[in-house]
């Protein structure tokens, strides 16, 4: 989740289009591309505005262990916007460890879906962003790269932290603006993306454990 | 990932068996089980132990935009253990936003990613050292929720941050131990856990951009 990034700055240069309605008095109204409807973006924002109660989520997760280190997680349903919501299906990830760890590579690590959840973040921002400003895409791509040091988890260094020690994403884009513009869509996707802000800043997590 | 937490301190109650090898001597080996490979889990560390540079990871993720908030990340190969290594199959996710922020639900949210990703290393863990302290685990199961206010992404309020404010996990674990030997494995795994750390701690990202 990013970039519902269509903030007040985003909106410096919104794309407009000029539109006769019936009546024919003009508006410039907001124009849907990138397939983001803009129009509908716009108006959310508003609303949240008129009600900031509306802008109060809650995601979850439910994960069942399989055997070793696999497991499986359902993503089902969430709350916000002053409800509950279902996703149009339920979504379900496997994770593992691959076999040079000892795993059966039954999926991903769990390190390697916060390289995923980055980029998907990161690049939802820059559709938004891109469509609020008027720019149609042809391209965005991504990688990203995080080197670990097993030491860590492992339990052999007291000195090695356990998690990725750097992140790195290169993006690649085109779409008929100037590199500097494209180059500034990145750049606020980055600053309203909420995945980038959980990875670099960190966020408090609670735990409990019921045994038996 | 967490936990090839077969850590020392993980080991000082290791699953083992009296095997009678073919010279008739007895040795104390650790015992396969919850689906762990134990004997060459340890080995692995005592490997890695002996020669360090080992342990040096480099995972990777590709994700290219398909339209408005929709991505798709492919993950296939990583570095590691010493060389180049590609995962038993490709694996691709989508990440979209759902309808009630305008996107068109073509898979989870970027942040629901980071649940997935969690649950999934704490419980990895708890495999890995369950099989290493000998408790045969029965059922294992998690449940991971994300708060956040969407005020801060939708660039209405400069003093709501990005990203969840808070995370909560609760685990449900069954095993042929006590209850309290149960919980020092979660708390074992929590205390090795990569995606944990991250998540609570942050990690440095950089980002570059190909613009044109």
């Amino acid at each position: 989740m990013t970039g519902l990034g269509a903030t007040e700055n985003t909106m410096q240069t919104p794309a407009t289009t000029q539109t006769a309605t019936t009546t024919s008095k003009k508006t410039r109204t907001p124009t849907p591309m990138n397939g983001v409807d803009t129009p509908t973006l716009f108006a959310t924002i508003g609303a949240v505005k008129a009600q900031p109660e509306l802008a109060s989520f809650q995601f979850r997760a439910t994960n069942r262990w399989q055997q070793g280190t696999h497991s499986r997680t359902r993503i089902e349903g969430f709350r916000g916007a002053g409800g509950e919501h279902e996703h149009a299906r339920e979504f379900t990830y496997d994770a593992d460890h691959p076999a040079v760890l000892v795993g059966r590579d039954q999926g991903p690590t769990p390190v390697e879906f916060l390289l995923h959840a980055l980029a998907a973040c990161l690049t939802a921002g820059i559709g938004n962003i891109a469509a609020a400003r008027g720019v149609t895409l042809y391209e965005v791509e991504s990688t990203v790269e995080g080197d670990i040091d097993l030491r860590g988890i492992l339990g052999i260094s007291g000195e090695v932290r356990n998690g990725y020690r750097q992140l790195r994403v290169s993006f690649k884009i085109k779409g008929d603006a100037p590199a500097e513009k494209l180059e500034e869509i990145v750049a606020q996707s980055r600053a309203r993306s909420a995945v980038y802000d959980v990875l670099t800043n960190g966020v408090p997590v609670e735990m409990s454990v019921n045994a038996g």
